[in-house]
């Protein structure tokens, strides 16, 4: 029976504790689980309450007809344990704080290191795939960018995805079309390990059309969700997607973002979480760049053209010298900057004299004869008649 | 006559003072000249020299048979007053310091501000072209990159000088084909002013094949070098120009270089000179703009993507405000967080109770009762049945 009497209770809820949540007010899982599917991915009050008085306490707040009514209002629709039969029958299971598979790094979500709000860590995790989530995210590089990406964006995104995959880095990113999937399907084919973090329930394929990516995702490495199974996509729940895609991984690249692009929020979680940033380049003739362009010039993005760069971002230092890229070489290289004065004066053919070279060079008699000496060695000076002339080193 | 008691006037040097250099040790112009001739550009000892005791008691020691050899084996062939004849005749002047269209910015090569050996000033300028050279490098942004520019490279170069050019801003570059003859062609073609700083003699078409641009600068720009008429360029020479280049100007843009290019060497001496260094980003699959990434990377360069960001680097600062490029306006543009959670639970037919909707959109009644009256006013809301559906926003 309702009434004003019962004040917050109004919302007919029912006066006993509903059938499909009394397991979970003594079960951790289990009251995360419900926690899941009463607050909306992100919400401060939900994971602070959690936080304090853990799951099951918080969870009996809310049945007791206290808090926000927020959560009340989904009291009815939360049944934990149909939520964990159906990721299993999925072939899936749930993550909890605690198990030896939940990744630590999501801890970082609960600091307020930069002062703002906390972004929040998720209540658990709901897994698919036979990756172990803990393992490969401490391995990991998050790379991000347009769903709408260019042939540019998505050749960039496979060759990133393939380099780290053969670093033994996990490639961690969305699920959507453009370079999400550009980076699973390269990753995969190296045979590298892939994680697609998702905004709806992981049962659900989102978008439909990269079906195909996400099954091979669930039977080849891992579909990670904190919303439970069943729950459908919405803005909201994408962009605090994006704080779990930060937090999961040692740093995060943007391989290609227009000037207004949900990679960049993905970026700003990053950089709150003190994570590196990295931006790809591209023409700045291409507006899908410009996201890109726009992380190198206003944030603290590091500008990243290879697999190379983004494991050197990563922390992967000493592991193998940066190298500079293949250059044709030229016949003065290796020359210092007196012997390159002095070679570039001797004539072709002919010769020329020791002052004749000193005065062209610009340099002291002596220096001149000391690096001919020199250059007489590396076979760049061969001596002619009366003097000098130009050696060809190949 | 010679003999071993003259010691270091043994390099057969006449007893007197040749009669081409007498004026000029009475005349700071002409001994500037002539130093121009005596010594390699950004030769050190003798800009301190020069510096310490002036350029005409300079010239004096030398003649003298003081200093080092370097000088006085040149001696017979200085000539001021005959460069001076033949840079009039090429329509053409010789500027010094005190001069009122000396740019003063080039006292900054004497500086070590970063430690390092300073740069060295410049004995003088000989200069072609009608620019007044102080007033329109006062203005100014140095625009360089590879002479085997790409077909995007020289896109951006015109694009970039044509920008600064209407925005009052003088071009400086080089004279070689590639990034500077596109950006000497852009600047011109806009009726702005462009500035071309060779490593030869103003008098000379360096490269030939840029004779016809070389020619229009010397009547409508300017072509301006250090070395007096009739030299020929050399790699030493170019790379000693290249400090001229970054010191004449207000920053130094790189738009498209390869690992190893000159125009990195101009983006170092910017560094130097603590003036700010842009780098244009590109393709990271074009070897032709792996310079340019480098710089991002390893170096103190700003991104820019636009005359505009040039301009802003310049420190033309609050002159037009930075605007994000025009993107398409879409239907949820201005709301805010909770305005969004609101909307998107709307359903597009039939109708969602106040319930419903703070259910799905997981926030308390009292904000969605709250946040649906100003969606309402803002049409995104619609009163329904019921309840409330999404309204129609263009």
């Amino acid at each position: 029976m309702k009434g004003p009497a019962q004040g917050q209770q109004a919302l007919d809820l029912p006066g006993a504790v509903p059938a499909a949540l009394r397991a979970a007010l003594s079960d951790d899982r289990l009251a995360r689980a419900a926690w899941s599917r009463l607050a909306e991915p992100g919400d401060p009050a939900a994971a602070r309450l959690v936080a304090e008085v853990g799951a099951p306490l918080a969870l009996e707040a809310v049945v007791a007809g206290r808090g926000p009514d927020r959560w009340r209002v989904r009291l009815r629709e939360a049944d934990p344990t149909a939520d964990l039969a159906a990721v299993r029958a999925a072939g899936g299971r749930l993550l909890v704080p605690g198990d030896e598979e939940w990744p630590t790094t999501l801890a970082d979500l609960d600091l307020d290191g930069t002062g703002e709000r906390p972004l929040g860590a998720p209540f658990c995790l709901w897994v698919r795939g036979p990756a172990h989530l803990a393992e490969v995210t401490a391995r990991s590089a998050a790379l991000v960018g347009s769903r709408a990406a260019t042939g540019y964006g998505q050749h960039v995104a496979s060759d990133l995805a393939a380099g780290l995959a053969d670093r033994g880095f996990a490639v961690v990113s969305g699920g959507a079309f453009g370079i999400d999937a550009a980076a699973h399907r390269a990753a995969l084919a190296v045979r590298g390990v892939s994680v697609a973090v998702l905004a709806c329930g992981v049962d659900r394929s989102y978008p439909s059309g990269n079906a195909a990516l996400l099954s091979r995702l669930a039977t080849e490495g891992a579909l990670v969700s904190e919303v439970p199974p069943g729950t459908t996509p919405t803005r909201w729940r994408f962009l605090e997607r994006n704080r779990l895609i930060a937090a999961l991984t040692r740093g995060t690249v943007v391989v290609e973002a227009a000037w207004r692009s949900g990679a960049l929020s993905t970026a700003d979680r990053a950089e709150r979480l003190m994570r590196p940033v990295g931006a790809v380049p591209g023409p700045v003739t291409s507006p899908a760049s410009a996201g890109c362009h726009r992380l190198l010039r206003e944030r603290a993005a590091v500008c990243v053209t290879s697999a190379e760069e983004v494991a050197e971002l990563l922390g992967e230092l000493g592991a193998e010298p940066l190298t500079a890229p293949r250059v044709e070489r030229r016949p003065f290289d290796g020359l210092d900057r007196e012997e390159l004065r002095v070679a570039e004066c001797l004539p072709r053919r002919g010769s020329a004299d020791l002052e004749r070279v000193a005065r062209d060079a610009g340099l002291d008699l002596a220096a001149v004869q000391a690096v001919l000496g020199r250059l007489e060695l590396s076979g760049h000076a061969v001596r002619a008649q009366d003097g000098w002339r130009r050696g060809v080193v190949s």
